[in-house]
């Protein structure tokens, strides 16, 4: 069986550092793993105008900001099929039909689904479009025969109900769609990223982010400014390393060659570590060294970045071209579907 | 503004006299009034499906049926176009974006969607698809611009629910879809044909419909076990009228060149409920006389029936070119509808 990945994310911004070690930087990993014979990233505007129908603009800018963040970070159009989630109609048709395989109330016991209607304050006036989203996700991974979704553990629900709706459709049509698994970040560090301020998710509206496109000076100012232990209050107090936002950054950023290129006094990051919990290691220090990780590893993807942004009209030819390879697929994928429903009538 | 008319039938079963008065008599009086620019008449496979989703051959097998029916009360695919709604998967894509404008909430308060949720003993277990039927009907309505639906009164709360998503849509996106009104059949009796036993409704599963397509000796041995007043036990015995589906019938089927023909004892239908009211008047008569009027109502249909059921293939073709006559309306709408939610991306 072919090994066959797909991923998105929802254009309602750029993205920033906890995309990156979410599940850009693994993204980036399995498409030069050679493992995969398909790779399917999808930037996902249908899925964000459920809860931003009113602002269809916002969407529409951020396509091309995903886009340019993708590039930048590493992902290959040659490589992995980068489209547009609403150039490529099948997937409502799926959607469509999917909707008759599940119930109303299998949606609304769906964790995730709960989770993000309190987030967004829906409850009583939740869209349609919005509480259908795990069928329409469902959808999604179906369309490319989908066997590997590279996800943050938040999202294993919407995985489960998927695979529901792959076993419920081949019992009742026969064997057509294909059972994807989840596979969650390796490292813990990297599942959820703290925002700046120590909140549990980073998020444009709170202004806790670092954005790929930052610029090295906000980058340092960020960090410099970034929440650490409260209770830190001089250098030489015991400090605490868990929940402090400074050493979960370190966690996902810092590799092992960065000691002896920006901070030689130690040989990995358990020392600094036991140094801060032992007390007499100031923040000011830990967030400098932070900052030399963070501005080393964001420094090839802005240029990338800026590099692209000179060539928008070369972005839109490649999306174009992705999204109509994109298209093809899922209208096989939707052959065989109606096929299998037999609602084919004309197929001969 | 063009008149547009949009209606159809859901292919689970044969149409029968019930479908006859109710909806197709009045669809060929528009058809031929030559009051509208352009009828869509829609073979509602995949709303069948929301509740069917396990019985896929049963709705594949009724669509010829409904062909059939169609082109045997005179619907004319010159004149109307007789589609089936999973051809034209642009009202996939229209249902999937009206779904972001209406609440979950809102659709819970649906009457019409109450009581079908009821009536088909759903409750807990609604499909999705079948919970968002509101939604996919307005799709239908709206890909055609139809400003004219022809349907019974149980409808209403639908049509509503359409009028708002357009209104909603408009609103957010700019003038694009067109504000549908409902056409209730006209003569009161037509609204809503009991069943033969008295039932309010007609069903296939309570064996209680003349169908269209039944021979002449069917037709007379239904009639003659009907359900009548049940305190009319003598002929006379003063007999009701009110609630009684002979007369329910003779209400929606006689016609005045009935009686001379007929049963020329009597000027009218009014003289004969007298009769029967003030006893005297025994129900074989009634009966054999309902017998008569059905029967010259239902061969012309019968007959052109069996001769298109000799040219099924021909059938089968009318329909193919009448299904992409569709598809080009519904896909100029949705090119409008993406055009003003902004995301026809590489339309230039």
């Amino acid at each position: 069986m072919k090994k066959i990945i797909l991923t998105g994310d929802r254009p309602t911004g750029r993205l920033h550092v906890g995309h990156y070690v979410g599940s850009l930087r693994e993204r980036v990993r399995l498409q030069d793993s050679g493992e995969f014979d398909d790779i399917y990233i999808m930037i996902a505007d249908a899925q964000a105008l459920t809860d931003n129908a009113e602002h269809p603009e916002k969407v529409r800018q951020n396509i091309m900001q995903v886009a340019l963040d993708y590039l930048a970070v590493g992902l290959d159009p040659e490589k992995s099929v980068l489209f547009i989630q609403s150039t490529v109609p099948e997937l409502t048709e799926l959607t469509f039909y999917y909707m008759n395989l599940v119930t109303v109330s299998r949606v609304q016991r769906n964790p995730t689904v709960k989770a993000e209607i309190k987030q967004r304050g829906f409850e009583a006036s939740i869209p349609m479009g919005f509480f259908c989203y795990p069928v329409s996700q469902a959808a999604d991974i179906t369309a490319f025969h989908a066997t590997t979704v590279p996800a943050g553990e938040d999202q294993e629900p919407m995985i489960e109900q998927c695979r529901e709706i792959v076993r419920k459709f081949n019992a009742v049509y026969g064997k057509t769609l294909t059972e994807p698994e989840i596979v969650l970040p390796q490292n813990q560090a990297s599942m959820r990223l703290p925002g700046l301020d120590g909140k549990e998710k980073m998020s444009k509206s709170l202004g806790n982010c670092i954005y790929l496109s930052d610029e090295p000076d906000d980058i340092k100012k960020k960090v410099m400014s970034m929440y650490t232990d409260p209770n830190h209050l001089r250098v030489q107090d015991p400090g605490q390393v868990a929940g402090n936002p400074v050493f979960t950054y370190l966690d996902a950023f810092s590799e092992p060659g960065d000691f002896e290129a920006f901070w030689p006094d130690y040989a990995n990051l358990d020392e600094v570590k036991a140094h801060y919990q032992k007390g007499g290691l100031g923040d000011v220090k830990v967030k400098r060294f932070l900052n030399s990780v963070l501005q080393e590893r964001l420094r090839p993807i802005r240029e990338r970045r800026k590099a692209w942004e000179q060539r928008l009209p070369d972005v839109r030819d490649i999306l174009k071209v992705n999204c109509e390879k994109a298209e093809q697929v899922a209208a096989k994928t939707l052959d065989e579907v109606r096929h299998a429903m037999r609602i084919d009538y004309f197929a001969d």
